[in-house]
Formats: C-alpha cells, sequence, structure tokens
C-alpha cells in the first residue's frame, strides 16, 4: 500500500462504524492491517480487534511493533485476548505475554488452561461481584466506576460476605428500582443462580443460557467462587461455529474452522479426502457384493437398469432420518432412552414412504412397458414387482437405520451429529443391495432367474 | 389425572424453576396442563406460557377457562402472545382476542399481520422510550416505573422531540454512569441507531445483532418511528428454529415445524414423501441412463460391479462441497458475485481428491487381482484405468456442481439451503454414469466393448 493510499484508508476506517471498519480490514492484506490499525484511536483499534469477525486477528496483531501490539492486548476484553494468544507461535506468545499487566497476564494465562469449546475458554474474567453486605447505592457507585472495564455490568454477582462463594445474581435492571440504602439481597434473585463449570461443553452453556433466557451465566468452581462468566454474545458466536461445523460433517467431511476462502489448497483437501476416502472403502463392500451376485446380473441384465435408482432411494430416506434425529438428540427433544420410541415410528414411516415409492417404480416399468420405451420382455410384471418389493424394503431399512445412527453414535461416546448423509447412505447402499437380490431371487427365481 | 395426583402436580410446579416446570409440563397431556396452570400463581403461568420450550402452548390457553386464558394473555409478552393467537383457531381467536385490554388487543391485532419469520414477527412493542429533551436522572425514574411492564431495559430509545423519530439508543449501562440533571443525549451511542424494518428476514435480524453485539434491535417504519424491538434472546430462538429447518432441508425433506415426537404420522409422512419422490423421479434418468448403455452392459458385465461405488463417490463430494457453500453463504463469507472464484477452487480441488480416490480404486482392482479374490480377466488393467479415470472426472464433477448449486438456488431466489445431499446426489448420479461408460467405451473400446 503506498503512503497516499495508506492516509486514505486510515481516515476511512476511524469514520466507519466498528462492523464496517472490520469488514473493510478484512480486504486488506494482514501486513498493511498490521501497520493501519495502530494508526487509529487505541479504543477503536481495540473495539475492532475484539470482532471474532475479523479475520487473521492473531496474524495482525503479531505482525504489529510490539509495543502497539501489548497496548491493544492490555485494552482488550480478556477471553478474546486469550483467544489471540492461543494462535500465536511460541516465540510471539512468549514475547507479548511478558509486556501485559501483571494481573491481566495471570488471568490470561489461566484461561489458555481450558480446553477449547468449554465454558472456560468461552469466559470472560471481567464481571462485576459485590459483597452481601453491601447496599444496592454502594453496588450502584461501584458499577458506575468500574463500568468501562467490565464486559457485562448487566448481571451482578453477590458473594458469601465470608468465603466469597456465589450466593446470589441480581440483574442490573432490578438493581436500579431498589432503595439505595437497602441491602443488595432486597433485589436479588429468588432462585438459586444458575451456573457451569469451566469444562462444561459450550452447547451446555448455549442451552442453559437459552433455557433461562440469560444475558451471562457464572462458571464456578467446586466451592461455588466464580471464575468469571460467558455472556450472550460470545454464546451466539459459540452457536453459529457449533452450527457451521455440524453442517460440514453432516455433508461429510471434517469441518474447515475457517471461512470458505480463507482455507489453504493443502488443508482443504486433507479435510475431505480422510472421509471421501474412508466412505469409498466402505462403499468397496458394494462391488463385493455386486461380484456375488454376477451369475444373477449376467442372467437378468435388466436387474441393473434399476440398481442406481434403489440404492439412492434407501439413502435419501436415511439421510431424511438421520438429519431428523441428529436435531431431536442436539436440541434435547429426543433422549437417548427414546430409541425404541423412534424405532417404532420409523418403522411404519419408513414402510408407507416405501410403498409410495415402489408404487411409483411400478407405474414407471408399466408405462414403459406399454408405451414401448424399453421391452422389459414377458416377464416384466414380476420385475415389477421385484422393484416395488425392494423399495418397501430397503426404504424401510434406510428410515430405520438412518434414526438408529446417531443413537448409536451418542451410546458409544460420540456427538451424534458425526453421523452424515453421506455415511447413512454408504451404510444403507451394501443391505440396500442385498435386499434388492434377495427379492429378485425369490419372486424371478424360475422365471428369469 | 385424579384429584389427589393433582394436588400434588400443582405444588410440585410452584417449587420448581421455570424451565424445569416447563419440562413436567411437557410430560402431561394438554387437558391436564389447562388445568392445572391456573392453579399456579398468575406471575408463575406466565412465566411458564413465555417460555418457547413448553409443547402445545396455544392448545393449552384455549382448553382453559376463558377467564383464566384472557387474564394470562394480558400479562405475557404481547410477542409471544401473538405466536399463540396465530395457533388459535377461528372461534378461540375471536373470543379471547375480545377479552384482551384495549392496548393490548390493538398491539396484538398489528403484530399479526407481519408474516412469519420477519422482524416485525418476531418484535415486541414492550420497549422504553424517552424524548431527547429528557434528562438522565428523568429516564432513570421512569425506567424504575415502567420496569415490569418491559421486555428489556437495557436499550432506551431516544425519540427526536417533535416527530418522534428515533434518533439515539442509550444504554443502560451507559445512563447510569450520567450525571441526574445532564442531558440524555450525553449518555447516547455516537453512531446512528442500526434498525431493520418489520419486513427483514429473522436471519438478517441476527446477523447484524450478532454483527454488533446488540441487546435488541429496534425495528422502524420508513419515517423512522419505532414499532418495536426484537431481543436477543427472540433472535436465539429465531436462530435454533431457523437451524433445525435448514438441517431438515439438508437431509433432503421438508422441515417438521415440531419436535419429532410431537407430529403426527400424516404429516411425518407428508413432511417426508414430497422430496423422496421428486428424488425418485429425477433418479429414474439413472435407469435411462443405464438402459441407453445396455449393449456395452451385456458385453461386460464386470463394469456394473463399479457402478454404485462410482456414484456413490460423486454424490460424496458433491455433498461435501454443497454444505461448505450452504454455511459460507448463509455467514456470508461467500457472496453471490464470488461463484466463479469457488469454481476455479473446486475444480483443482475435485480432481486432486478424484485422483486420491481413483489410486485407491486401481489399488482394490490390483490386489483383487492378484490375491485372486476375482477374475477381471485379461484386460484387468484397462478395467482399472477406467475406474480410475471416471473417478476423477466423477468427484471432479461432483465437487464442482454440488459447489455451485447453492449459487444457483440463490441467484433464482430460492434459499442456498433448499440444496440438499440427496438433491445433489440424485444431480451427480445421472451424469456419473455417463462419465462412467464415456470413459470405459474410449479406454475399453476394441478391447472388452
Amino acid at each position: 500500500m503506498n503512503i497516499n493510499r495508506f492516509t486514505f484508508e486510515s481516515a476511512e476506517l476511524a469514520g466507519l462504524s466498528i462492523a464496517d471498519a472490520v469488514e473493510r480490514l478484512n480486504t486488506f492484506d494482514v501486513d498493511d492491517a498490521a501497520l493501519i490499525l495502530p494508526t487509529l484511536s487505541l479504543e477503536r483499534a481495540i473495539g475492532i480487534l475484539e470482532q471474532p469477525e475479523l479475520h487473521n486477528a492473531a496474524e495482525i496483531v503479531a505482525g504489529m511493533d510490539p509495543g502497539h501490539a501489548i497496548r491493544m492486548l492490555n485494552g482488550m476484553a480478556n477471553d478474546r485476548a486469550t483467544d489471540l494468544f492461543q494462535e500465536f507461535n511460541e516465540t510471539v506468545r512468549a514475547q507479548l505475554i511478558a509486556g501485559l499487566d501483571a494481573k491481566i497476564r495471570a488471568s490470561i494465562q489461566k484461561l489458555m488452561h481450558y480446553p477449547p469449546d468449554t465454558a472456560g475458554s468461552l469466559m470472560t474474567t471481567e464481571f462485576v461481584s459485590v459483597p452481601s453486605n453491601w447496599t444496592v447505592g454502594a453496588t450502584l457507585a461501584h458499577i458506575r466506576d468500574v463500568e468501562r472495564s467490565r464486559e457485562t455490568v448487566y448481571a451482578i454477582y453477590v458473594l458469601d460476605a465470608k468465603d466469597r462463594a456465589l450466593r446470589h445474581v441480581v440483574t442490573l435492571r432490578r438493581l436500579i428500582t431498589g432503595e439505595a440504602d437497602a441491602s443488595i439481597l432486597s433485589v436479588a434473585q429468588k432462585d438459586a443462580p444458575i451456573t457451569v463449570s469451566p469444562l462444561t461443553d459450550q452447547e451446555e452453556v448455549a442451552r442453559l443460557i437459552r433455557r433461562h433466557d440469560m444475558l451471562a451465566i457464572p462458571v464456578v468452581d467446586d466451592s461455588l467462587h466464580i471464575l468469571g462468566i460467558v455472556t450472550v454474545d460470545d454464546v451466539i458466536d459459540a452457536m453459529i461455529a457449533e452450527n457451521t461445523e455440524d453442517a460440514h460433517k453432516f455433508g461429510g467431511m471434517e469441518s474447515l474452522g475457517k471461512p470458505y476462502m480463507q482455507i489453504g489448497f493443502g488443508s482443504m483437501i486433507r479435510k475431505r479426502a480422510g472421509w471421501l476416502a474412508a466412505l469409498f472403502l466402505g462403499e468397496m463392500l458394494t462391488a463385493s457384493a455386486m461380484q456375488y451376485y454376477e451369475m444373477e446380473l449376467e442372467k437378468a441384465i435388466v436387474l441393473t437398469l434399476f440398481i442406481p435408482l434403489i440404492m439412492s432411494s434407501g439413502g435419501n430416506s436415511g439421510s431424511q432420518a438421520t438429519s431428523l434425529l441428529i436435531r431431536g438428540l442436539a436440541l434435547h427433544e429426543v433422549r437417548l432412552g427414546d430409541w425404541w420410541r423412534v424405532a417404532i415410528r420409523e418403522l411404519p414411516t419408513g414402510m408407507t414412504l416405501g410403498t409410495i415409492l415402489g408404487l411409483i417404480g411400478i407405474t414407471r416399468i408399466a408405462i414403459w412397458h406399454y408405451a414401448g420405451f424399453y421391452d422389459y420382455g414377458e416377464h416384466w410384471v414380476l420385475i415389477a414387482i421385484t422393484v416395488g418389493l425392494a423399495l418397501v424394503g430397503i426404504v424401510t431399512f434406510g428410515s430405520f437405520s438412518g434414526s438408529m445412527l446417531p443413537f448409536i453414535l451418542q451410546r458409544i461416546g460420540f456427538d451424534p451429529a458425526s453421523a452424515s448423509a453421506p455415511f447413512v447412505a454408504t451404510l444403507v447402499d451394501v443391505t440396500g443391495l442385498i435386499i434388492y437380490f434377495s427379492v429378485a431371487m425369490f419372486v424371478l427365481g424360475g422365471t428369469l432367474l
């Protein structure tokens, strides 16, 4: 970027809203962004770095003059600063962490210990807490003092005056309705606080925040000391990341973990090739199954015509059932113990759906026969019956096994969302072939076969 | 439920947290729930009815004595009450709406006009607004008065003193830091308020709330008068509903719109049969394609063995690409105009993935041949090459068309999320067969064919 362009962009960025400034910075390369951010006011630069929508934030900070980088990291919400530290390489991390204010350094070092996707990794340590012997007025005065340095002040945590354990939650909206000299307990929520542990999975954190319509949830240790809070905006970001991950998995691949346009060619291949190859190896069983029925194929080549049609119907019905149950389990609408209730719903559902497809298939063959589009030979009625019955069997099997797969995965300790449409299709394909040829041998035995 | 059980359950419900009470009520049938809710305190009954997690809320309210029902509807957040009115049948709706307080009736009638999934249908009219000539102190006093009747008081909307158009937003956290006799404008946000229109899609509302880390977003008309606000908890609920819908669609069906266990057998069949039959009709083209290559099939029955394997690989790579691009478009990481950038990424990606699968396929045939698992005849090398090349072609075509499908859908005005794994597989299957047989005729022409 030349100097004129640089000055122009710097002035532009100063005038935009934070969200628009982030979008604009995303169009720059990392080196330019690292040079331009320090020309903005510190408050604005920090505001921009705090947005999860900013691409390559860690690389940008690492590319700055360390003095600027440290000033910004000192000012950022420490959950976000921790995210950046997780991404720095060893050298940059060591250099920058040494420059932080002692208190901030300690928080960040603590936050870095929690595994990703847990409450601990999402939480911030910047919350407001007061002892239970304070008054409403003292609490309000305290909030006015610290407001600028706290991620949220809408929930105030009331701690036991002696052991500092979390006792109550006060919302700011209730606090301002209180009398200034009344006890803080006069405006506290009656129910015991809802809390999570630092190792609680982010999906469960999101579920609790949503279930109780909270703006933040406290993260506590075994003796109810608050370690931090997870705020609703972080939960929304985590939910979106989780949904993207689940969508990628359902599509039959490892989640990218980065925007589509940001990921390198090598990573893209790695994320997709693994599952594709695994599915390919599984699907090889179809070649073995076909080999097994080679005699029948040679006798009645007409049977091969319907193989793709019949197999895909099994996969499609399985994909439907799997997507239904993955969501049902994720939303806790269906529990692990409900598997048999689901099974006795999916069996008749699959049979009905299979019958519908079977009738369409029989009609198709009849029309082609009478219209002379294809000559299925003298046994065309038996062939049509074979196709129809096979569809009933395969769609029933597809719906049943597609619905059971997420339960099985959850039961053996995997995420039910690891079940993917291609995975189900592969599972169903081999069995589909066996069902088709078994039906054929039964119906066509003595005539064609 | 007998009278003892009834009294017991009523006492139980009174003691649980709202969220737990909802879960318990979900295990009752509608008639019991309609009898038991009015035995709780009005505040608690309203709290329970306001939770979107409560099943059959409209049926429960409709089943109550109308006096109770009206008292609860009067007390509920009016966006939620509107949702219930949308679900009532004509008779119940007419009877209950007549009983409401005039002001609430007017709001609900207005809210009922907005189409589902828009800002208008999600918004509540219970927000706090003050004229721009008020002081901080007067605003705080006003909030203390109205706090109980407002869904959120964390954002305060400052209206032009003359034309009542929205001019500024003040957050409660900033408000409490202001001097009591200073103008409300002294604590207002500098940027112009971010607003939506009542017809803005809920997905866009969610994106804006998330992008700007807001707790509520104002919904305004053309002259900037506030019609209502959408709060972050409603957005989260809408996001979850939308994700479930997208997951169902990607699984190849119409979204259920209800929890799995709640939906009747007939609706379940309808939601699944439509797409299944449409895909089946599309897939029928594979039978026609096979018919076209029947001569080749008769000459080289060995080619049929690999049909399911090769076709499924095309579908799987297509499903991966589609899931990537659906999410990319939904998160605005990729724009409609980026289609060609995606195309020139997916072509080499597909070729590389196809080459990997092709090499596995060739190795498989070589092992089977040398180990004597199957006799592919004297031309086994040519057969292996056919399978390998066909895989390169089909996986490339699958990745390419799977990635373009969401763009095409968005371009012609559909939701890109309507693209499903089974849909892509069906699209790819017919072309896959044609690619396979074309490669076979090229490689095996003069020998096997």
